[in-house]
């Protein structure tokens, strides 16, 4: 049996839109071919739908879309495996379930439940998905088929040290002796994360000795990337199919031929290396979010800096350099360095650039909030004035050129509070606030592997704010090289300032004083522009933190 | 056995301070003759901690917290149950548990388990709580006491008409036939929950003639304002006490004495009306987030509407009239009127009020746009930019002089998006945030009762933002006795627009464009202040919906 992996990028709410993706896919898999077709998790819908699911309305025209599908397919020689929610039947607990609908000739074969519901890092699936009945084994042409969706297939003894779940779905299905598995996901991207998935599913597979076929969302949905890189594996766990990674593609598996063993596999199988695949996760998660809102044009403020200087080259790649508009806003404290290499970078990039000063404006808010800062001396104060005043210039003309605003703010200074709320941190999405500040550095050298696109000379100089004369980032912060490290320790992995400072060798009180700054700036995170997520964990919807808090360190 | 009710009012993560709260209250209960001393959900730690629950250091304190609590506690003549999450055994699953900890003499007598976590709205409990096993009755001095923890008193089959699970831990206990029972809460205020709880208490008690005593959590911890209300039931379901809302309080109840009829209750079981005590919860709720975030004095940008003017009122009661300052800031467009209504307001208060025009730095910021705005006509851009310039006014206030700014968006304004990111949105706090605009009157009304507190002309003249000549807030939106309850369908109900338009006998076309700007406006309320609570469903952690999305409606 032929079976196709169809990779698409749908939108959440978009029924009509999603529908023709997947006929379009499913005729050509049919022309290729495949007695079934398989798409991704919630693929009707679009994932994740989050409180839409609360909806009896939008669950109602899921199922309706299910209808619809069912006979756009009626006269195709592809069966089609799709996911969508549906309304849960039983009298008790949530009102909907996450499924998989088998179509076969206009028929519903089959609607299966996902069992393994996870609710952590950025997954609230339990807040609307039933518990539902065991997974049956169900038959497509004589061949015994297991369908499970994503963490239906995360949760193997052998695999995991600790498990999150009592119940295997894939163990009680195996039971069945099934022929073919097929896993229908919805797996954000971030960096690692496609090996571990591999591996895993591969070792599912030399377990039950069961070929493995898992078809992956791809596409940007707010701040989570789906990655596709859908793959087949054999029963010897064995790769023998791979679709593409941050695209759309199609896949088809011949089980019953000879190349189910791993044979030539195509190049997208070669899988790039984590600085790459983060790269081009986030030029994906940038065009999808400004698509996907209806918005083609983009504005980025560049301070002469390596932030906003990798942000205007994701834009270009996301959207086109008609697309990305860079604005300069120099104040007294800019370097004349700044804006050279602002307008250096964008030529390098072929976008426009245009230049705003901002002096005039700082006097005038001087000016006006004398009376009241009589006898104060300078402070931060001033400093995120001139960042606000550069926020808001940004906001105007996103407001009359209907360009959104992409935030360039590093996971780094969003972790110790080093940016201004309504100053810096305005914008639509916050393109790398997932990436520490030496991840910055290691992608922009990376972008620069064949030619120069961010400037030499915005790589050299030493990071710096520019809001007072011969700022410095390390006025106020351990260099990168200390400070990253320690974040990443703490913010990601939840380890003691103790251990991280053993651990790294680090000054106890160091490491105490950056753990400060972390749980001061809780609410700066929490007023910030939705982060595209690269890592295990970001900042967002992933890490709930209360801001009123005592934090006895 | 004489059972004392400590309704105190934590701080997440202040293990010292909330332990000092504990072992004094629990002193004087001794002193009042109480056996028990009973504490709500999590008091040790705080509630709701969230992802620090994540963290094995944060759970590893909580285990020495209960250490010394029974240190404290070890020659008291009460014992004392309070609630505090602890790590979780299992090998398998979550990490954690939410526990009930009964100490006696320095001895821990029982450690039981939450068996309900809810995971809708604004609780996650799934996302950090292990199930585990059945609760047992416990005695002390050979009372058999029934100890539950909030959640698990709220699957009544009698009382809901649909269940969220399918076990009852109230039934399970009943069957040990226990004399009184005894839930311990961190239970969230929204207006018109307080009798909901009581009934629903109550239907338990009758059902199965066993008293019940429930001490809630009082205090605001964000956007969450607990209202404490603790009460006592006996075991026909009537109240025999009954503690304040919104303050700390302590209670002791006889069971054996024949006050455990219902008799002369206190002032507090006199409930205030809904408008009443929305408006406690929110003086609660700022004076809460202001001092728990280690602040005293906060700004209020006051535009002579009545919102702001609500807003400088809940200030002053929450925090006296010296730690208050109100700032008008007129542009070009703004009435006379506003400005001495609002100094009129700040009077009535005694408040400072100052003020700051806006005019040149208006001027200033048309003069720098001009060379990129060459050709354009002024549109809502212009509006947003003195709304802004307003913004980084205030917060150029904050940072110099450390006070909080407290944000006074209404509800139906945040719904359509009838407000301005980083410009009437900046603030740390929205305080009335989850008031639609008609309650907003309601409670300035109830406010001027005895005496003009708002004074009448805010009341009187129709709702302007005042951002270009003659500008009315119903030239953009249907007035807001037809905009509110479309929101209220929309927004807290999930009703369709069908449904609404028919139920309130709207024109569709009108309902169909409110819910069009409710889905646009999300990327807005993303990036919002949190917001204090008191409806059943609020913008913020409760109502999860991803922005970029195509809703078909």
């Amino acid at each position: 049996m032929k079976i196709a992996l169809a990779q698409i990028n749908p939108t959440v709410g978009d029924f009509t839109g999603n529908l023709e993706k997947i006929v379009a896919a499913s005729r050509r898999a049919a022309d290729l071919g495949a007695r079934l077709t398989v798409f991704s998790e919630l693929v009707i819908c679009g994932y994740p739908p989050a409180d839409f699911l609360e909806k009896p309305s939008f669950l109602a025209r899921c199922r309706t879309a299910v209808d619809e599908l069912a006979a756009a397919t009626a006269e195709m020689s592809t069966a089609v495996l799709a996911g969508v929610a549906l309304p849960a039947e039983g009298e008790t607990g949530k009102r909907a379930v996450n499924a998989a609908v088998l179509l076969d000739g206009g028929r519903l074969l089959l609607e299966q439940h996902k069992r393994l519901l996870p609710f952590y890092d950025v997954f609230d699936e339990q807040r609307y998905f039933a518990n539902t009945r065991p997974q049956q084994v169900v038959e497509l042409d004589g061949v015994r088929l297991a369908i499970t969706i994503c963490e239906d297939a995360w949760n193997d003894k052998g695999f995991w040290p600790r498990r999150l779940y009592t119940i295997d779905p894939v163990e009680e299905l195996m039971r069945q002796r099934p022929e073919v598995h097929i896993n229908l996901s919805s797996s954000p991207f971030w960096h690692s994360k496609r090996p571990i998935r591999r591996e895993m599913l591969a070792a599912i597979a030399r377990r039950h000795g069961v070929p493995v076929l898992m078809c992956n969302q791809v596409g940007g949905n707010d701040s989570l990337i789906f990655d596709g890189s859908s793959l087949a594996l054999n029963g010897s766990g064995e790769l023998i199919a791979q679709a593409a990674s941050f695209e759309e593609d199609l896949v088809v598996v011949d089980l019953g031929s000879p190349a189910s063993a791993p044979g030539n596999l195509p190049a997208a199988a070669a899988e790039e290396n984590d600085t790459a695949a983060a790269y081009h996760a986030l030029v994906l998660g940038t065009r999808d979010y400004v698509r996907k809102c209806g918005f083609r044009k983009v504005l980025v403020g560049l301070s002469g800096g390596i932030d906003s200087a990798l942000v205007a080259a994701i834009a270009k790649d996301a959207l086109g350099a008609e697309n990305v508009m860079g604005v300069g806003m120099p104040s007294p404290y800019s370097s004349a360095g700044s804006i050279d290499d602002s307008r250096q970078l964008a030529a390098n990039l072929g976008i426009r650039f245009e230049l705003i000063g901002i002096s005039g404006l700082f006097e005038e808010f001087t000016r006006t909030l004398e009376p009241l800062f009589a006898g104060m001396k300078p402070d931060t104060t001033e400093e995120n004035l001139q960042s606000r005043i550069r926020g808001s210039l940004l906001m105007a003309l996103s407001n009359k050129h209907g360009a959104l605003v992409l935030t360039t703010g590093n996971k780094s200074e969003m972790a110790v509070g080093y940016c201004t709320l309504y100053g810096d941190m305005v914008g639509a999405l916050a393109v790398i606030g997932d990436l520490v500040k030496t991840r910055v550095y290691a992608i922009c050298r990376w972008l620069n592997r064949d030619c120069e696109v961010i400037p030499r000379a915005i790589l050299e100089k030493p990071p710096s704010a520019e809001l007072r004369p011969d700022q410095k980032d390390t006025d106020s912060l351990p260099p990168y090289e200390i400070l990253d490290p320690i974040l990443e320790a703490y913010v990601e992995r939840y380890e003691t300032p103790e251990c991280i400072a053993k651990a790294y060798g680090f000054p106890l009180e160091i490491v105490e004083q950056v753990v400060r700054l972390v749980e001061r700036s809780e609410y700066k995170r929490q007023q910030a522009a939705p982060i595209l997520k690269v890592t295990a964990k970001s900042f967002g919807m992933g890490r709930r933190f209360p801001i009123a808090v005592k934090v006895q360190v």
